[in-house]
């Protein structure tokens, strides 16, 4: 590394401060990659080992030592050791006194102990400042300086100095820390990348449970009745058709309920008078996934979307067409033109696209470099309005869909309805109630409850 | 909050900086969840309130004094109270001396006031040191730590060790501080979370502007002069045909209108010979919102693609083609293959998908995260050079669209020409004069005047 | 700049720390633009300059001294001027003598010059400090405050106390400093303006290989062939059918490359029984582009969708269907329903619209904001599981597009097979030596020596 320019500097503190050395205990894979890209920065290495000899594995220009030597050579220790094998430390509780200890480890399962690896150490050996860091990059991010691996490092810790030194290296490795308190903090820290998805799993699952009953209820409608009925085969639906009856509905359904805890939280707030009475814990979940459920909403969405657009494409509605078309020159017969049928197909067609544009810009600010441009209330406004915007659209463009053959007894196959008319009852409850909520009548006692008002009391803002 | 480790140290310094007390005046909704942030990441709270009685609503763990001696126990106070009511703390000016004030008032308008809340503050209490904080954050987010809402919190203040405390306050949060400088910045702060969208107002009424006078201009010529010659009823192409016409049309202006403002800029730098002129004041907002404008372009286009590619779902659609075939197989006649149409068809088809391919390129790439990911270089060269081959592509396949109809007298309709020959006005004067102004002999002295050479002085870089 | 508050404290270090006085060598274009914006965050600016008269250029309230004068006005000396003029500064080593020197040149070519700036003007002038920053930041977003531009700036410097400052400089103009180390890093940052997407130069070639090639197989097999043979004028093709015939073709090829260096990877570690034996140059970079590689392919499998929905709206395509259906009309021909065309059609559609959707969720947790919000875990089970998921769909869609048509010899023309055919031998090979890896029997050792196990020693994690 260069030090042009500061060699003939008569400075003591400019020289002690570019050579850093840090400490690393453990000569693992993870222990090694650390110095490896800490040498890159600048940083001197040395590695405590059981047994110090040099390894060809590990990079040129560190040097390795027994613990207490290591110890003895540096401010900082990173313990680059599984857990399990933490008990060594305790032998060397007066050489490590007054160090800082960065605790890098990760476990194999959520929750795996009953307090976090960073609060074990602590209590292993008393007098040192510990800090949880590095655990949420890999060893191969590390190596290869991939861009993609997350480049966050959750660090915490008690000891606000330690935590500000061990930071500072994370910045020099080109990382970014993110400072999240104290080290109570170690067990969320430790237990994040091992997460897959947890705010996902309730919305994924809901959507399952909704395609799969759609999904039976149209093949009973549409393949195994007319089976039963007219011996027609018409399992090839199974691929395109169903699928499109399916998709339009769950998301119908999922959008709507992304709006049904708004509605439901105004409700009880207005029942109980109050905005500082805490909503049930279910509802409370249910508004911390909206996101996601929204989000899922969009793919069922953009899945449908593309499926009706294929629709000309498929041999079958090719085949349908042909023999209308056939048949009609056949018979010589005249097809006047329906203006209200024109009427109905483009305004449905029209009233869906609109939707999903809509749709898809919810989506767009729902980007996390979007909505962190927009301040709250735009993020309201594009949420909120232009969300309920889309909910009406779409909830036309199933209405208008089913035209006039909504409730004719004649669409009721064993006394199951049309598909798409169990997927609007949520919808319009939703859109009613929140049109009743808008009224100046209602509106007017829940914005003051918004704000603060107490219908009991006489506390007011 | 565990202080394993650090109880055995001699070291005072440690103590004293983990439990960090935090004055709050005011126990209303923002100071309460403050305050519950805050208590969450390791901070003392002392609230200072007029009825210094403790109340069910306030964290615990929270003490609530009187205000002058809620101020004594901490450097930092937080005033949570509307401004309002800032009279109070005149007489508290002795005991505030010194301190920190942290203003996190919000207003009900843009400017509301002639001076900031910030800088109403420090003149009521001089001799303390006023900083700007967290009033963009929303009382909501910082209860449930909802991450999608806006975790920026813009931090401005005169004293810079004053502004760095508070900053290290926001990042213990968890939030992400933003120095704005000094007080000065105040009033920008306060407007800040009361704009809605300021940059897109010009450009969103510049296309609704567009929007209705094509609509009105293809109503025109598509339904009422049918009906006022032919009696024909055309009101159902008001779904499906008419926006149809409409958004491609605006669609492609906005996108020539992005790139006007750049050659308008070339020209009069080549007109008066230097790059040091100030532009007019409408030339500079006009370059400032040509993000939005191409942002709004693209929606207009996507919209278009999608009502473009339903149309052969379209009962209107259908019924025309079904009678085109049955009329010429009853009169059996020959419908030979004329290649010319075919190439006619493919080519604007084309054309159109790649011109929409490269636009949605641009629309990526004006994301905040991937323009950040981008060097200068790499952000030019597809904003500009993109661009116009999205704009090459988009005019060629509207002029290709027209096909041999573009001048044809019978299209004349009250002579009014087909509306998408008035699109492209000023799409084809962009590109031409774009076209002269890569020539080398106009390019080599409009690079030199960029590079700061002047014409009238001898002033050269 | 508003002081109240702070005038009447007796505390002298805050009236010195507002009012900093930073000093810029050179009056040109980027130097005027960086004092603008300093001025504009509360510093004090001196310039120094060969001709020390005020010009109108300058901004207002910068004062223009001589280069001495100006250098021991400050401490921090921002270097505006070209690495050709910087032998007058040897003159200055005297005065520059413990200052901070900021370099923030550019050049005109990768690796102009032996060292990078930063280093050259360190060598000239001993005895200061030298830290490169600023040179990403265009002097017009300095000036015009476009938030579009890049906001970081890439800083580097041996002396750590010297690069803080600077970055508390960068911080207050709103930028984000990004520490790279020490001065070695200058190289790289100097570079870095000059590169145009360094990290696609290899994908965009080989995509680019493989359109040619497959577009001149197409247009021998479809359009060259049939002419030979039948006289027939295909040359209309060649706007959207052939195209339509190579996209989806090299779409598939390259998600198929991205998942091949994996494979190669772990056959070479099974082979080798080590990981830490490092892989060959090319399988290296080969990996380091795998994000880009699928990024493109995406983008060719949306032209594809989308050329593909297009196909009823073509005139050839609607000729074509016309013309079948007058000949069954005239000829009073049934046309019975054939179920299995009808699973085939419908089946290949769908399976494309479900692998096309994967891939679509593919490229947006490619995203750089959506990356950094997932932790390792989840990235790697998006990009890899979903990633093969994609895969397969995408080759089950174009194994069953072919149906029975595959290799009958009635399709080769000239011994060419149809050309995706051709497109399907590397994703087959990938899909097949993928399952063979998972196999339990394959996969547990590969899983050991993922975790440290080395064949050949006894060195064990």
């Amino acid at each position: 590394m260069e030090n042009t320019g500061t060699d003939t500097l008569p400075l003591n503190m400019i020289s002690s401060e570019e050579q850093e050395t840090v400490c690393i205990f453990g000569t693992g894979d993870f222990g090694r990659s650390l110095a490896f890209k800490m040498l890159q920065c600048g940083y001197s290495i040395v590695f405590g080992s059981r047994n110090p000899r040099t390894s060809s594995l590990l990079p040129s220009g560190a040097e390795v030592l027994s613990y207490s030597e290591a110890a003895q050579k540096s401010d900082i220790i990173i313990i680059a050791v599984h857990r399990d094998h933490y008990d060594f430390l305790t032998a060397l509780t007066e050489v490590l006194r007054g160090k800082i200890l960065v605790d890098v480890s990760n476990n194999l399962k959520i929750n795996q102990y009953p307090e976090s690896n960073a609060e074990y150490l602590a209590q292993l050996v008393p007098g040192t400042r510990v800090v949880k860091a590095f655990n949420t990059i890999s060893a191969w991010a590390l190596q290869s300086g991939a861009l993609d691996a997350n480049r966050q490092v959750l660090v915490c810790g008690n000891d606000s100095k330690a935590k500000q030194r061990v930071m500072d290296i994370v910045r020099s490795l080109g990382l970014t820390p993110l400072d999240q308190g104290s080290l109570i903090a170690a067990s969320d820290i430790e237990n994040y990348p091992l997460q897959l998805f947890p705010m996902w799993r309730f919305p994924f699952c809901l959507s399952a449970v909704l395609c799969v009953f759609f999904f039976v209820y149209s093949v009973i409608r549409d393949i195994i009745y007319p089976y039963v009925y007219d011996k027609k085969d018409n399992t090839f639906r199974l691929a395109v058709s169903i699928p499109n009856r399916v998709f339009p509905i769950v998301a119908l359904m999922l959008l709507a309920l992304v709006y049904l805890p708004g509605i439901i939280a105004a409700i009880l707030q207005l029942y109980r008078g109050t905005k500082y009475r805490r909503f049930p814990d279910w509802l409370d979940h249910w508004m911390l996934c909206r996101k996601q459920l929204g989000l899922i909403a969009l793919g069922f969405a953009f899945l449908h979307v593309i499926y009706t657009l294929v629709i000309p494409i498929r041999y079958y509605v090719r085949w349908r067409l042909r023999n209308v078309t056939v048949t009609q020159a056949i018979a010589k017969k005249e097809n006047p033109f329906i203006t209200s049928q024109a009427w109905l197909s483009d305004s449905y067609l029209s009233l869906g696209i609109l939707g999903f544009f809509f749709f898809v810009l919810l989506g767009i600010t729902s980007l996390p470099s979007v909505s962190n441009m927009v301040n709250w209330r735009e993020f309201r406004f594009v949420q909120s309005k232009l969300g309920y915007v889309t909910l009406i659209l779409c909830t036309a463009h199933t209405l208008i869909y089913g035209g006039d053959r909504f409730l004719k007894p004649s669409n009721l196959k064993w006394y199951l309805p049309l598909a798409h008319v169990l997927a609007l009852i949520i919808p319009c409850t939703v859109l009613v109630i929140k049109f009743l909520l808008i009224l100046p009548c209602i509106d007017k006692p829940l914005t003051r409850i918004r704000q603060g008002w107490e219908r009991s009391s006489k506390l007011s803002k």
